[in-house]
C-alpha cells in the first residue's frame, strides 16, 4: 500500500518533477566514480560536492555508482552532465518503478529491483536500482538503504587478466544484472528454508497463525514475482540486441542471465504450488482435529448416557420394583453396565474410532 | 445492473440517437473555454447558449471542457461545428461506454472513466470522460456528477514557462490522461486502506458481514479492473504513433502514462489476491470458532457425563448395596468422581485441549 | 442435451440432406417481402405458395424474410431462386448450429441467436436467425417460435427519410444484427434481476433450492456465452470489411455492434464472477447457522450437565451425607447450582457466544 | 495407465520396428476392397493372403478398409506396395497414438479415434482409425474391437447418382471422418443421459459413491477432449488446403465437419462445467445432511437436559424440601417441565429448525 | 530447495567458472570412446587420463559418452579439443539447468534431463544430461548417479545392417534422445501405479498421511513437468530444421520424437487432473466420516436422554406422586419408555440414518 500512498502524494506535479518517493534520508549520498581499461582500474569515493563529470573519453570506460537517490539537486546535475531526459530522473527518485527498459537517443535506461530477505520480520525489502548504459560510461543508482552486491564486481575490475577488463559497458553491465539475479537465489533459498519450517509447523501443531504466515508468503512470492517478471523481456531484448551498446560476445552471457531468471520464475512457480497445497493441508488438519474431538465425545456420551440411563431406572421409587429386592439386584445392574459398556467398546473398535 | 437497464431502453431506435443514459440533471451545463499559445492563455466560462465556436486558426489551441453531457442539443450543435459524427455523439451521450480509441478522418475519439471512491458506502463512483483530439482543438466531456480532477493543468496552463504551452493537443491530451490515471492512485490507496481494514476485522472478529464486505470489494475491483485494462491499449497505440496527431516529443510521456496504467493494473492483481486470500481465512476463522465451541461442549459433556453416571449408581435403590452403608462411603464416591475428573483433566492437557 | 439428441438423429445422413432438426410445428411458413429503395417501400405478406421470387434488379433492395424453416420443400425454392449450396440450406434447417460467418461466391451466409429469457422457468430460450446477404437482396429466417425484435426495423424502412431508405444491404443487415443485439441487453437486465433477487434471498433464508438455483443460472449463462462469443468475430470481421458487399459508411455503424458485444461479454462476466461469490457466500451461510445451532446445543449442554450431576449427588442414597441433614441444606444446592450457571453464563458472554 | 505400460514396453527397440501395441486378437485381418467411379462400384471381401494390390489406374478410386492392424506381416506387405514409410506402419500399429496428420512425399497420413460409450460400465472405448489419403487411393485402418460406423459410407457409395461417386479421394475421406464424427454426437448424447441419471441420484441420495461416479466421468471426458482437441487442427488443416489432394470443391463440407467438431468440444466443455456444479452441489448436500443431524441431536438433547435436570432437582434426598411435601407438588415439577419444553419448542419454531 | 542453495554458493564468481553442483562424488570418470561409419564401429572405456581427442575425420562419426562430470578438469581438456565456449562447460558441470538448446558457430548444445522413479521414496530422482552436437562427433555427459538409458543405443551401434550405421551425427542424437524419452514412459508408469495404490487407499482407509501423499505425488508431477515441457520445443526447433547440423532424412524421425513428448505431457496432465480429483474425494470421505461418528452420537444420544429424563422423573421424591403406588407402575413406566424408544428408531429409519 504504500506504493498507491506515496504515489498519490505526487498527484497533479508536471511531468518530470524531481521528487524523491522513498524512505526518507538524510545522509550524503555516497558516490563512487570506477574508470578502467585494460590497463588500468581507479576507484575513487568522492563526495557530491567535489564530482566532477565532464567525460574524458581518453580514458576507457567510466563506471559510476551512487548510494542514494533522495539528493535530487545531484541528479540534476548528473542528468544534466549525460544528457539524460527529465522523465528519466524523475524515474530514478520515483522508487516505486517496476522493472523496465527504455531507450533514449543517447542511452539505454534499466530499472531493476534488488532484494533481501529480512528472516526477523520475515518479509523482502526491495530497493530499486536503475543503470544508465551508454557507450562509454555506465551510471547506476542503488537506493542505499539495505545492502550492495556489488562488491564482487568491483574485485573483478581490479583483475588485470579478468574479461571484463577487455570489454565495453555493455558486459559491465551484464556483469551488475548478473550480480543481482544471483542474489535472488539467496533470497530464494531462504524462502525455502522458511517454507520447510511452515511444512514441519503444519504437521506437529497447525493453528490460525500458520495460515496467517503462508497467505503472507504467498503475498511475498507475489511482490518477488513482479520484481522477477519484467527482468525476462529486458534480459531478453539485450540478449537479442534489439538495443544499442550490446556486443556480440556479450550475447552468450546475457542468454546465460535469460536462463538463471527463468530458473528464479520456475522455482517461484514451484513454491506457489507448495503453499496452495499447504493450504490444502492445513484445512484438513483442521478438520481432521475436529473429528478427534468429535469422536472423544462421542465414545463417552455414547458409553456413559446408556448406563446413566440404567443406573436412573434403578433410581426409581416404584413400590413394586422386583430387582430392588434381589439379594444379587446390584450386582446384577453392575453386569448390565459392563456388558452394555463392552458392546459399545467392541463396536468402536470395529469402526476404528479407538 | 443500472447499465443493463438504461441500455434496454434505447432499444429499438436508429443508431445516432441523441439519448442521454446517465443520472437525471437539470442545470445547465457548465462550457470552459480556454485557448493558448506561447504567448497567451484565456479562460473563460461561457453559458451554452453564448457558446459561439466558429474556429479560429490564429488563436493558438483551443481547449473546450464541459462539465455535464446531459444537454442532447448543444451536443449537436458543437458536432456541427467540428464535424463530429453522428455515432462520436452519441457515445458522449451514453455515458455506460467502455474506455475506447476510434480515429475519424478529422479526429480521434477518446472514451476514459474517471474515478472516486465513496468511503461511506464503500464503492467506486465512476464518470466518463470523453475527449475530442483535433489537430488544433481537443474538446472534452465530463458527466460533471462527482468532481474535476483537471484543476492541477488549468493552473499548469496559466504557467508561462510551462511546458505544455509549447506543445500541442496532443500534449494536452496528455496532462488530461495523466491527471485521470494519477487519480486512480488515490482511489487505490482508500481501497488499500479498506482491505487493511477488514484484514484487522477478519482477525478481530469475522462475521458473516465480513464475507460479504469482500465480495462486495472483490466486485468493485472487477468493475475498476474494466476501467483501466482498455486504457492499456489505448495510451499503447497513443505512445507507438498509430493515431495521428501525436508528435515523437510526447512518446516518453506517454510512455510514462503507460507505465502508470500497469502499475495501477498489477497493484489491482495484488488486491484481488489479499482479497482472495481473506476468503481463505475467513473459513479458517468461521471453522476454528467452531472447533473451539466443540472443544467446551466435549470438555465439560466427558467430564460431567461419567460423574453423573457414578451418581447415578448411588442414587439406585437397592435394597443391597454395600458402599451406601460404609462410614466413609460418600466421601469415597466423591473421591472416584475427582478422581475421574482429574483423569480427563490430564487427558486433554495431553491433548492440547485446554 | 437436445442438440446432442437430434444431431445423432441425422447421423449416418449424406451431406445436404434437408432434415429440420428443431421444434416440430405444422402452420405454414409466413413469408413477408419486403422491397424499398430511396423512393418507395412496399411490403407484402405471402403464403409459402405464391412466392415468386424472380429478382428483379430495378426495383431496388429485396428483404424476405421467413418466419418458420420447418418447410424444407420452400426453402428448396428459396434456394434454387438464390443459388445457395445445399449445405448452406442444410445449416439453416439445422437449428443447432453455433453463430458462424461463410462466405460462398454470391452471398455471405451468417447464422446468430435470438434470446428470449423465460421468467416463469427461469431459462434461456433461444431461437436461430440465419441471413443471406446478397449484392441486392438479404432473407433472414427466423425459427419463428418465440417472438420477432424486427418491428423496429420494418418501421424505420417505412420513414421515408431514414439513412436505412439509402443504405445498401449491408446496412440493412447491420440494423437487423443491431436489433438482436440490442434485445440481448433486454435479456441481462432480466437474468440481472433474477441474480439479484437470489442475493436478497441467499440472505434471508438459503437453502439447497437457492444453491441449485445459482448453478442452473450459471449454466445459463454459459450457454449465454456460447451464443455471444463467436458474434464477436462475426462482425468484427464485418467490420474490417474481410467479406464483400459491406460499404466503408457501414463501418462506423459495425464498430458500435461490436462494442455493444464487448459490452455483453464483460457483464456476462461480471455475473458469472457474482454467482461464483455467492456460491462461497452460499457455503458460509450454511457453515454459519451450523455454527449457530453448535452453539444453542453447547450452551443448554454444558449448563445443565453440572448442575444435573450435582442434583445426582445430592440425589445419592449413602447412610452418612451430613447436608442432607443440614436446615438450609437444599437452599445451600441450589446455591451451588446457582453460582454454577452464573459463572457458566459469565463465560459464554466473554467468549461472545451470546 | 494403459497406454504407458505397453508403450513401456516398446522401449529400446529401433524406430519403425512394427510391433502391435494393442488388445491381442488371433483372427484373421478382414480386408475389404471396394473400387469405384462414376460408372461402376465393386466391393470385395478378401482374405489377407489373397489381396492383390498391384494399383491399377485406369479403375477410377481404390479404398482398401483392415478390420484388424494385429498383422504386421500384412501391413508390410501393403506399406511395400503403396510405399508407406516406416514411422507411419508402426503408428498404424502402435493404437496408442494422439490424432494426428503428417504429410508425406506421396500420400497424407491422418490418426483418429472412434469412440464407443460401453453403458454397463460407464466407460469410453476407443479404437483408433488410421488413413492413408492418396491421389488415387485411401487405405484406412481399424483395430476392429468395437464396431464399425461405416456402413452409411458403403451404401452411399452404392448409390449411383451420389454426389460421393463423381468426387475424389478427398470426398471419400471427408465421408468418413464425417461419419466418425457424426458418431461422436451419439457418445455424448449417452453421456449426458448419464449425467442427468447423476443429476437426479445427487437430489435423491447422494452418497460417496456418487462422487466418484462424478470424477470417473469427468476423467471420461478429459480423454475424450484428448481425442477430439488435435482432430480440430487436422481438419482445420484440411478444410484451409494446407495439405495436397484436397480440392475447393470439398472444402465448404470440411467446414462442415469442422464446425461439428467445435460443437463437440463445446457440449464437452458444459458437460465438464456441469459436473463441477455437481461437485459444489454434492458437498453442500453432504453438509446439508449434517445440519439435518445437528438439528435434531440439539433439538432432542436441549428439550431434554433442563428436564432431566428438573426431575433430578427433586430427586435429591435434602430432610428440609419444602415442594416434596406440597399437596399439588408432583403436579407443579411436571408444570415447570411442560413450561421449560414448551418455551424451547417456541424458540426452536422462531429459529426455524422445526 | 537443493537447486537453490547450491546455486547461491556460486554467487559472485565470475561467469564461466567452473565449478560442480551436484551430488558429490570421487571416483573417475567412465569415458567411453565410440567410432563407426557404415563398415566398422569400434568402442573403448578410457580412464580421463589416457583421453586423446585429437579428432580423425576419416574415421567417421565420434561419439564420446561421459559418465560424471564432476572432473572440471578433463572437461577444460575436452572443451579446448572441440572449441567449446566457457559457458558451455559451466552449464555442463552445473546440473540445476533447465532443458533449452543452444547455438553456437560449431556445435549445437543441448541439455536434458534423464528420469527415474525411486519407488522405495516414492520420489522422482533426476539427472542431467548435456549433448554437443557437431558435424562428425556427439559428446555426451552423463552425471552418472542414477543409472545409464544408452545401453541399446549401443547395441542398436554394434548392428552392421541397422539404419543408425549410415546416418549422421543428428540421427545418433535423435536416438539417444528417443532412448531418454522412452524412459520417461516407464517413469510414468510407475507414477500410474502408485497412484492407483492411493486411489485404493483412499478408498479403503484415508488418512491425514494420504493427503501428504497426494500433494508430494503432484509436487513431483511438477517438477515432471518442468522436465519435459522445455523439450517439446527443443525437439520441434530439431524437427523443424531450425538447427545446423539436421538432415531432412532425420525430420520423420525427430517428429515422432516429439508426438511421444506430447503424449508424456498428456498423460502428466491427466495424472495431475486425477490427483486433484483425489483431494476432493478425501475431503469428501473425511466429512463423510464425521457423518458417521455425528450420527452414532446422535442417535444414542436422542433415543436415551428422553428415557433417562423419564426414569428421572420416576425417581422424584414427591410426597404425592400416584404412579409410584400403583400396582403396575413399574411395568407402566418401561412400557413408556419402550414407546419412545421405539418411535425414535422408527424415525431414524424413516430418516435413513440407521
Amino acid at each position: 500500500m504504500a506504493s498507491a500512498r506515496k504515489r498519490s502524494e505526487k498527484s497533479g506535479l508536471p511531468p518530470g518533477s524531481l521528487v524523491y518517493v522513498g524512505e526518507e534520508r538524510h545522509e550524503p549520498v555516497r558516490v563512487e566514480v570506477i574508470t578502467y581499461d585494460l590497463r588500468a582500474c581507479t576507484q575513487r569515493i568522492v563526495s557530491p560536492e567535489e564530482l566532477d563529470l565532464t567525460p574524458r573519453e581518453e580514458e576507457g570506460i567510466l563506471w559510476v555508482n551512487l548510494d542514494g537517490v533522495h539528493d535530487a539537486s545531484l541528479l540534476e546535475r548528473i542528468g544534466a552532465v549525460f544528457g539524460l531526459h527529465e522523465l528519466t530522473l524523475e524515474d530514478i527518485l520515483n522508487t516505486e518503478q517496476r522493472p523496465k527498459l527504455e531507450i533514449y537517443d543517447r542511452y539505454v535506461f534499466i530499472v531493476m529491483k534488488m532484494l533481501w530477505y529480512d528472516g526477523g520480520e520475515r518479509r523482502l525489502v526491495h530497493e530499486q536500482v536503475s543503470f544508465i548504459l551508454g557507450e562509454k560510461f555506465l551510471l547506476s543508482f542503488q537506493e542505499g538503504v539495505a545492502g550492495d552486491v556489488f562488491e564482487s564486481v568491483r574485485q573483478r575490475l581490479r583483475n588485470e587478466r579478468a574479461r571484463i577488463r577487455s570489454e565495453g559497458t555493455d558486459f559491465l553491465c551484464y556483469t551488475l544484472i548478473d550480480a543481482i539475479v544471483d542474489h535472488y537465489f539467496a533470497v530464494l533459498e531462504r524462502i525455502g528454508e522458511h517454507i520447510s519450517e511452515i511444512e514441519d509447523e503444519l504437521i506437529r501443531e497447525a493453528d490460525h497463525q500458520t495460515l496467517q504466515t503462508i497467505h503472507q508468503l504467498k503475498r511475498e512470492l507475489v511482490l518477488l514475482r513482479k520484481s522477477v517478471w519484467p527482468l525476462r523481456e529486458i534480459v531478453g531484448a539485450m540478449e537479442r540486441r534489439e538495443i544499442p551498446f550490446v556486443t556480440p560476445s556479450s550475447q552468450p552471457f546475457l542468454r546465460d542471465v535469460y536462463d538463471h531468471i527463468i530458473q528464479v520464475m520456475e522455482t517461484l512457480e514451484t513454491y506457489r504450488d507448495m503453499l496452495s497445497g499447504m493450504v490444502d493441508i492445513y484445512m484438513s488438519t483442521v478438520s481432521n482435529r475436529m473429528n478427534e474431538i468429535m469422536k472423544v465425545l462421542t465414545i463417552i456420551a455414547t458409553v456413559f448416557i446408556p448406563l446413566t440411563f440404567i443406573a436412573g431406572v434403578y433410581g426409581m421409587n416404584f413400590e413394586h420394583m422386583p430387582e430392588l429386592h434381589w439379594r444379587w439386584g446390584y450386582a446384577f445392574a453392575w453386569g448390565i453396565m459392563a456388558t452394555v459398556a463392552l458392546g459399545m467398546f467392541i463396536y468402536f473398535r470395529k469402526k476404528k474410532w479407538m
